[in-house]
C-alpha cells in the first residue's frame, strides 16, 4: 500500500549549481550525496519534514536524466511514492493495466527498492514506487 | 521559514477522468472538490501523510493550467512549499534576487494565501509558497 511521498526528484544540469540555489531558497545546511552508477545518476538530497527533494544530475550522456533534459529541460523529473509492499503493489498495478517500466523492484539510491510506472499509464507524470531494502 | 512541502500540482486535461486513475493507483476514497475562479481552476484534491496531491483542471481557455497544457502537455505543474512567514519569505527572496510572479500573496484554494516564484530563478521548477490565511 502506498502511503507517504517519499520524494521529489528534479532533474539538474549542475549540481553544484543547483545545490547553492536551493541551500539559499530552503537554508538548506547539508545534503546527502550519493552517485547511482546503475541508473546513471549523482544525486544531491535534503528533507522537508519526511520528503526528500532529490537534486539529480546526470553521470553521463545516456543517462536518462541526460534524455530528460535534452527533450524539456530541468525541472521536475518524478514523484516517489512510498509503499510498504512494492512487489505486490506492482503486481496489483500492472493487472489493473498500468504500465509498468520495470516489473520488479530495482535497488537506487538510499537504499531503497524503486520501480517506476510509465507516464503514459500515469497522466504525464513519471512516478516511483519505492520501499526501504531491509 | 518553509518548514515542509505543502502540495504537488499536477496539471489535467479531464479531471473526473484523472480523479478515478489516482483512485485506482493510491486507492483514494474521497477527494476535497473546490473551484478557484480567481486562479481558472477546477481542483480534486487528496491527502498522502500530510501533503496534499492537487489535481488541477482549466475553467477556461486563458487558464494558465489550459497554456500549460497546451505547451507541455499533462502532468507536474508545481511544486508547494509551506512557509510560517509567507510576506517575509517573498521579501527574503526578491532581495536575493529570486525572480517572483507575486510580490505580494494571493488567496488560493483550501483558504491559503498563495505566491509563485517564476522558474526561471528556481531551475525549471515552478515552486509556489503558500501559508494558512488565518
Amino acid at each position: 500500500m502506498i502511503t507517504q511521498i517519499d520524494h521529489i526528484g528534479i532533474a539538474v544540469r549542475d549540481i553544484e549549481a543547483s545545490m547553492q540555489m536551493y541551500s539559499k531558497i530552503f537554508g538548506v545546511e547539508s545534503f546527502h550525496r550519493e552517485q547511482v552508477p546503475t541508473q546513471g545518476v549523482d544525486v544531491a538530497s535534503f528533507e522537508l519534514n519526511g520528503v526528500r527533494i532529490e537534486l539529480t544530475a546526470a553521470l553521463s550522456e545516456t543517462s536518462p536524466i541526460a534524455t530528460f533534459i535534452a527533450k524539456r529541460g530541468e525541472g521536475i523529473h518524478h514523484v516517489a511514492f512510498r509503499t510498504d509492499a512494492i512487489q505486490s503493489d506492482l503486481d496489483r498495478l500492472g493487472a489493473d493495466g498500468v504500465r509498468l517500466v520495470h516489473t520488479e523492484p530495482q535497488v537506487g539510491a538510499h537504499e531503497m527498492l524503486i520501480a517506476f510506472m510509465h507516464p503514459s499509464s500515469t497522466g504525464g507524470v513519471l512516478m516511483e514506487l519505492c520501499s526501504p531494502k531491509h
